[in-house]
């Protein structure tokens, strides 16, 4: 393995991994490095832009912490993200579709009652959440823990702040006996994804506008289920057909219709896929 | 852009991105969606590989700062490194072939004298370092700038030591009238790289050794000419065919004879490729 040139060192590369003993290890390592290395002879990347390139990749790590995940950030704007999704979720018609997880999501949120408020402080005008949790054949699933989170009427989540500490307008909630959730918060709007770092620069440098249409996310687990990863997104959005994360689905879009009082309301049922059974 | 499926959505990120305005940019990036969709579609990624990828990326940028370039030494495990400097050096024969850069450059070496001893301190036995910098034509060059580095022999460049934080082991120095170049070091030894992040997790899990063959780092600049950068390496070395970063080029292995008092010489003459005059 002396003296590679543009066009022997990739085939000398997947020599040299050869002895990888995990099977799935070698088949991803193999392709990933096929495809990095037809890139950078694609393009004829010069050495200034693969300079450009390790340091456009550090500032995105550099960026993550405990709150802030810049690299998903960056595949949900690539559309890795949704790819990933569409590839592990080819669901029987009738079940609620995935979407996109998002960088925003607390392992730690708190626990509610069923019509609490999960707003608990954040901005924006009150909506009353409402629907249930089922089965493809219809049947009502109880016990189902339903995690939902979103931001407030300022476009910002609460981990988003860096002060008061507090976590809002996010909860975990349990379907009651006849598979009904319901819950307090404050109605979804539209939103710029954070711009403030590499993903934000790529946007720019790609002339494409940041913004995610309005909604809500889900998280819904129960027993012998898939667990379901979602948005319900607003009917009227302007970004409906120009999501910055390519996330919007037209059966995970619903009426939020403002009450007299001012206040919203949200329906929405899930239907959950299940696990299927081993032979 | 509703419903996006898995073989839609490349074409929907693709036309999301038409309207870049530098070409050059817009190239790199419609090649790089495709060939990241093409990968995932190909290994069929699942939502756990995803995220071991994303906390893979997350942990090689937070290993980074200012000594220490997880990303380049990432590239360079790949093969992406040399790839694209073969890319970019489609120089005349004659002319000194380029190598990898490596995470270790210091933009701050001392400037020394020609005959020093850029070792100052560096552990290992010493060397007398010798060539001359020529032109393609054979003419020499005086007033060369001289960037050589290397690891000591214990395998460790000056700034993977935490303390004490003293630059050893690399220097610059300018050719004299005769185009000659002088000075004492320590002899290079085989190193493994470092593997307590990321890449040395990569290598682990593709059962590669992290060894790289003995070797003197120079970057050579000359008005008129291109930039220079490449390494030396000792002819006896056990890892020539078997470089981590795969950086070996046959001619650019020299002999490091060992002389009675111990001491070993080093003789190299390095060519440059004359920058093209615009016609």
């Amino acid at each position: 393995m002396r003296n590679l040139n543009q066009d022997t060192i990739t085939q000398a590369v997947l020599e040299r991994i050869a002895n990888t003993p995990n099977p799935r290890t070698k088949e991803i390592v193999t392709s990933l490095v096929t495809h990095l290395h037809d890139f950078a002879r694609e393009v004829k990347l010069t050495e200034e832009e693969w300079m450009q390139g390790i340091q456009f990749l550090t500032k995105t790590g550099q960026m993550c912490d405990a709150k802030r995940q810049e690299f998903i950030l960056l595949s949900d704007v690539l559309g890795l993200s949704m790819l990933t999704i569409a590839l592990n979720h080819d669901k029987p018609a009738g079940c609620t579709e995935p979407t996109v997880f998002g960088p925003f999501f607390l392992e730690e949120a708190p626990q509610y009652e069923l019509g609490a408020d999960v707003a608990n402080g954040a901005k924006g005008t009150p909506c009353l959440v409402s629907g249930r949790i089922l089965s493809l054949t219809g049947e009502t699933i109880p016990g189902a823990k339903i995690n939902v989170w979103q931001a407030d009427e300022d476009g910002l989540y609460d981990v988003q702040y860096v002060s008061p500490d507090r976590i809002q307008a996010r909860g975990i909630l349990t379907s009651d006996a006849n598979g009904g959730y319901h819950f307090k918060t404050i109605v979804a709007e539209a939103y710029p994804i954070p711009t403030d770092g590499p993903t934000g620069d790529f946007l720019k440098a790609t002339s494409r506008h940041p913004w995610r249409p309005a909604h809500l996310h889900f998280m819904v687990e129960a027993p012998g289920y898939e667990r379901l990863i979602t948005h319900v997104f607003r009917a009227d959005d302007q970004y409906l057909d120009s999501d910055a994360v390519f996330g919007v689905r037209q059966t995970l879009i619903a009426d939020w219709p403002q009450q007299a009082d001012g206040t919203y309301t949200m329906n929405y049922d899930f239907v959950l896929n299940p696990i299927a059974k081993k032979s």
